[in-house]
């Protein structure tokens, strides 16, 4: 008997030895599609919050192949023995071009010269700007990185800050924020949601930033405290670009989205053209490994 | 007597020999400026494209500085003997990073989650990326090159254009444009404005492009023919996000204005923080260098 596969895309390279059903987590199930059989599922990309349905009906579920980074919400979802693969990587660019995308949107004006684009108003003015400038990189993963080389081309001024200090790599730990915060002309958050991430910049951290410090956030909402941001922001003291809010979806009413100097865009940093090739890549490989009985690739768990 | 030199701003470091005065070109001059003595002038930096009319005025100018790397309107004001020296590199950074801005804008549609914010509204969608975009960058000097570190840094696949071709570095010759065109799915000028570049990217180049590239310009309008674009961009074939445009300024009525798929901003690429420490730096060595007899950087002429 052929194993299962459970696939969110048509279009995939699957090994001649595996039969594989595609379903993109809405609507009815394709005809024919056997979920008794199913062993290796890979979880469709970009449902939002909604847990994946699917999982609880599958049960010769062995590996669940999340295309995302974090999957902090997935592990409670999963049956004992069933293993769990991530997407790290495969967003690393997308995300790390949306934050350079939100940073100089923030730093040129792009609102005002939209703005002034739609009356057909030719008035100039200088702008800040992001070469020179001095920007707290907070989260050095595979997404902080790529991040990070995309600032150093701009010639931004770059200090990096981790979990814990890596000092032979220039990694300052989180611990060491308080210090740090004051000299950061722009602080950007990529950091996964965990118990020690959920309201690392309070208001504490937000007054110790220096007046006009633009706050950035393309990891979780949780990491920033958003009623504090609301005030630093409302005041007109700080500015934000954020991809990730807390709570998300933000309900429309909430009067972040309304304050001058705070970009908000819909957590669709990871969410880009370039994102697909990779991720069929990363799937193909996976079930390759899985036909041949090897050890998969960003395992989880 | 001592040397006397006109700057556009205050804060400038002069050398003890000379004395300075301090006029940034609009309203009066100050009181006691004494224009018969100038011999160094420091234009003031975006003017518009107004010329400099004190320089008929300045009987023992020697040495005329711009802000500007492009100084084709300011040669023909100069009286025989007089020195020119340009901005060149000043606004590499600044420039650099508005196109970066400007084609995450339009790749990451921004101006779409600009108007979500304005409504509230949690929608999401993928983008465009520029990571994996064939970008095709036109004018290769010091501008292009600080333009390249950040789209390689990107991860964007770029193929370089200027004037004549220089194999060794895999410099392309504008005369290839017809055959790289194709294989664009980002065209970005960044040219001065001579008789060779007027005109460059006309109905004919615009057509060789394939549907939905975006068509960036951030050195001088008139590389493009703007009835041209208009066309393929109101038609939705092609997109563009535009510093520069023919005519400056965009007449308010201009149906550029109002084309979907278009981003303008008003010149504004160079004006941005970066650019005025180094502005400074440049002066101060240029006077330095003209106290002591020795030769002037950036000579144009």
């Amino acid at each position: 008997m052929s194993h299962r596969v459970l696939l969110p895309w048509p279009d995939f390279d699957v090994p001649a030895s595996l039969s594989a059903t595609c379903y993109d987590g809405t609507g009815p199930l394709p005809e024919g599609a056997v979920l008794d059989e199913v062993e290796f599922y890979v979880l469709p990309y970009d449902q939002g919050p909604r847990p994946p349905t699917l999982i609880p009906r599958l049960p010769k579920l062995r590996v669940v192949q999340s295309l995302s980074a974090g999957v902090e919400t997935l592990l409670p979802l999963l049956p004992e023995g069933v293993a769990l693969a991530n997407g790290r990587g495969l967003h690393d660019l997308s995300v790390a071009e949306h934050t350079l995308a939100l940073i100089h949107a923030a730093q040129r004006d792009l609102p005002r010269w939209f703005a002034q684009q739609a009356t057909g108003s030719w008035v100039r003015e200088h702008t800040r700007s992001l070469a020179d400038s001095r920007v707290l990189l907070v989260g050095h993963g595979s997404i902080g990185r790529a991040i990070e080389r995309q600032l150093l081309a701009a010639e931004a001024v770059v200090t990096r800050v981790a979990r814990t200090a890596r000092p032979a790599e220039g990694v300052h730990a989180v611990s060491e924020l308080p210090r740090l915060l004051p000299e950061a002309d722009i602080v950007v958050l990529v950091l996964p949601d965990t118990p020690d991430t959920r309201g690392l910049l309070g208001a504490a951290g937000l007054a110790a930033l220096p007046d006009d410090a633009l706050v950035v956030n393309v990891g979780r909402g949780t990491a920033i405290d958003t009623a504090a941001l609301l005030a630093e922001t409302s005041s007109g003291r700080l500015r934000a670009a954020l991809d990730v809010v807390d709570p998300e979806p933000l309900p429309s009413d909430h009067p972040l989205w309304k304050v001058p100097g705070v970009i908000l865009t819909p957590h669709i940093a990871g969410g880009s053209a370039s994102f697909y090739p990779r991720a069929k890549r990363l799937a193909a490989e996976q079930l390759r490994r899985f036909a041949a009985g090897e050890e998969l690739l960003n395992l989880v768990r």
